[in-house]
């Protein structure tokens, strides 16, 4: 407990990500039986900065050996408990649609701490089958039910934009304090839940931007 | 030309990220017919960082005026010049399963500068079909003929991983130099082509943090 809370205040959401994506590299370096890493060998490598590494890993204490640089393993399972994910969220998706079919079969959105439990769709058509990983379809209406009887604390919207502030009440209502929404609309916010909304064109906006400065360029048309 | 080399060299891809942001928010404001907007209250507003937006406009030159605020409309047109948003390029989907589908009409994929050409496929069986919006689905094997005669100039991979280097590889043979990336692995670069990699399971560690933190709080079982 005593932990936590200077944890909370240091640890911003930025941050958050950033110890997802060096969680990403750890595991990679595991996998090919790397023992040690430097911050600058994690930087050169998944082109980061290294001052940011250092920076973001200082918050839990010192992990870092001078000259040696981090245990790959150590630092990865720290990473792990730091983002909760030592343990098993179960989760539903709203909307059995093309997007909620794409995240509830998407690489790594069903393993590694997270378990999707059920699609909710209102279309009777829909009840009862599976995405081709085999979640299944469960009715809209019984929403509340299946995130009570299986514990649900994660809801993704992936309904249209138009049910989306309806989907959004219904998992609150149901208990449910942390959404991540794919709806492209403003959510009115109910107090204590987390929202994260995924913007998926800032995607491609990037993009654009790498376009328009490569324009005199070699690459294209 | 001669604003070109400090722009592409002073705006990092973070950067990139927040000028998107900024221009959602200023779109919203046009959208309500409010037509100046200070730092302060945009970061107020849309729960953002005043200094940072401040210094991430700073770049542009100046634009606020002091006690009052930026122009909404000015402003917004700048970004939208800045991003490379004010000519449309054309976009092609490989993968026209669950995902490259949901893509396809995904609010804010094909409009404000991005046209949807076509999904590739390989299966036969979806040859012709189109996705809700009418996006047409071609067959792969006429992925570069597509790319060439709508100059396509963005690719989007959709296809499972073990398909996506192969996707990816097509795709820049093709002429393709922008590329966004939704499959879960390491693709292997060519020089020259922009890579953009969206790890949708960052979302959800993200949560998984909240949650971890409050698990001591009134929200949820």
């Amino acid at each position: 407990m005593s932990q936590r809370a200077p944890e909370r205040e240091a640890i911003s959401e930025l941050t958050t990500g950033r110890l997802s994506v060096y969680l990403r590299c750890l595991t990679f370096l595991e996998s090919i039986g790397q023992r040690t890493v430097s911050s600058h060998e994690l930087a050169e490598r998944f082109h980061l900065n290294s001052a940011q590494i250092r920076k973001d890993l200082a918050i839990f204490g010192e992990f870092g050996t001078r000259g040696v640089g981090y245990n790959v393993a150590t630092l990865r399972e720290h990473l792990i408990h730091t983002l909760g994910l030592d343990r098993t969220r179960n989760v539903i998706i709203a909307g059995a649609g093309n997007l909620g079919m794409a995240l509830a079969d998407y690489g790594g959105f069903n393993e590694g701490g997270f378990h999707i439990i059920a699609l909710a769709d209102s279309d009777p058509a829909k009840f009862g089958k599976t995405s081709r990983s085999g979640i299944p379809v469960v009715p809209f209406a019984s929403l509340s039910t299946t995130i009570r009887t299986s514990s649900v604390e994660i809801g993704i919207i992936a309904v249209p934009s138009p049910a989306a502030q309806h989907t959004y009440d219904a998992l609150v209502d149901a208990g449910i304090c942390a959404v991540l929404n794919f709806a492209p609309i403003q959510i009115r916010l109910r107090p204590g839940v987390k929202l994260k909304s995924v913007d998926l064109r800032i995607n491609l906006e990037s993009l654009s931007f790498y376009l328009k400065n490569v324009e005199d360029g070699t690459c294209g048309f």
